[in-house]
């Protein structure tokens, strides 16, 4: 039914017409549009600490998990959708900054074939190890049941937002990328994460010495997954709170580093030629994990 | 060491020297170069029954598999490792076509930023359902162990071909693929599966009608994954011969589809928000089968 007030209703509501036609972008050279499109490379990202999402799913979960939005991009003609005009309207009565664009500069800012229309520009959001796990002698932040994850040098956003949406179907923690991992804002990331990008803490780490030191001070179990590791991942026992260590895709972790956790568990597979895709090795530790935190 | 008789090595080698120079391809209006990029359409690879996999591990799988190569495509400039000049002769000497391409011909059949020069023409292979797991009670093709996954409406080649991966990590035995799903044989199912495309016996169906005949004629016990499933993955007990029923990423399994099987299991999840990946939640109701049944 198009009984919204943000709807363009021509003739019938002047004031919707108005701002529909008046406020909306044209111009592919606007600024916002130019900021919007930087923001794909990764060097703007780092730099304005800022990234774009888009899509009705993810603008609702960074607006539910008090993301810090900078900004909503909208376009009244694409956004067909009663929630997403009430997301709109919500941020907008919050003080959030919004804008109308036409249907083709949306477009060119889109990365997708059939852009809904609803975007937004929100800060990136990196916190402290200290921050993210306290000390457990003296922390209220570490529960016993933390789960942390530490990802070496993975490659794919895919996989990394995948992650991030398993560690929040887990209720997993945080997420440290250590070294040089792919971006956790990198689009493809962000729309693999189904809006987990909001609700699960981020860190990073140049290397893995501060890590191995923030998990002793933290009190953190340190496992590591490696196809060298001598035990099942479904044998093992876990004792929360725990740190997960996963390598990267082609590689897996450094020995050095799987040699310094205190366990090594494998994922047993059937052929020679056999390999996991990360995300699904990080799905079967991480409910593993669960599993034998609950029983 | 540069020593592999195929290298092009000037003045040395005369006859490695004339392949090279003189049996390349390098016109992009070439009828094989023209096919390889049509077999980028779906539309294409249903009518020739072919599609094209490119990178060593790839057709090495191929090879491996004894899957049925056309014509393997290689360039000499790119190529570089020795592995893959040996899998070339090989074929070769096995009496497989081949044909060697300019790098910029190459780069133009290639999906990739960096291709590797080592790329074949597949032809695509269906199997009947009833070839896959042959009535159970006369049968000598449906082994007590058997795992198949009915895979319905599935939309992302990347989480199809993630999903044969894992597959063949658990020695999961076919998939089937019910109604209107992706490709398998599109590149990014194809790049997904790490080769595991050849070791999964592929097939597919309409509807689920002829698929409950089959699963029963082949005394298959069916399991849903479903949201709404009562059991949790974790604490049902399966039965092999087994097929798995998996819905598609944005919307499931139909209700009738779930309603119709010996079993429903749902896979908890913390938040409200959550939801799994479809290749995460199938690598965790494979690998829960598997141990169930090894237990």
């Amino acid at each position: 039914p198009d009984t919204h007030p943000f709807r363009c209703d021509f003739g019938e509501t002047p004031v919707i017409k108005n701002r529909t036609m008046v406020d909306q972008i044209t111009s592919f050279s606007n600024p916002l549009v130019k900021r919007v499109k930087r923001l794909r490379q990764k060097k703007y990202r780092r730099q304005e600490e800022a990234f774009f999402i888009e899509g009705l799913r993810v603008v609702l979960s960074a607006v539910e998990q008090a993301a810090p939005v900078e900004a909503i991009i909208y376009c009244p003609e694409l956004l067909t959708s009663e929630l997403a005009w009430n997301v709109l309207r919500q941020q907008e009565e919050a003080g959030v900054r919004s804008q109308a664009v036409t249907a083709s500069i949306f477009a060119s800012m889109s990365g997708r074939d059939n852009p809904v229309g609803l975007g937004a520009i929100v800060r990136t959001q990196w916190m402290d190890l200290e921050e993210m796990a306290a000390s457990a002698t003296a922390s209220a932040d570490t529960d016993a049941d933390d789960i942390f994850v530490a990802l070496f040098e993975a490659a794919e956003p895919g996989n990394l937002g995948t992650i991030m949406r398993t560690m929040d179907a887990v209720g997993a923690k945080g997420l440290i990328l250590v070294g040089d991992t792919v971006d956790p804002y990198h689009p493809a990331a962000v729309k693999a994460s189904m809006g987990a990008l909001f609700s699960v803490k981020l860190g990073r780490t140049p290397g893995s010495e501060v890590l191995f030191q923030w998990a002793k001070t933290s009190a953190l179990e340190t496992v590591a997954s490696s196809a060298r590791g001598a035990t099942s991942y479904a044998g093992a026992s876990y004792n929360l709170p725990l740190l997960l260590l996963l390598g990267s895709e082609g590689s897996g972790l450094p020995a050095a580093v799987s040699d310094a956790c205190e366990q090594t568990v494998a994922i047993p597979m059937a052929g020679t030629a056999s390999s996991l895709n990360l995300a699904v090795a990080a799905g079967l530790l991480l409910y593993e994990i669960r599993r034998a935190d609950s029983s």
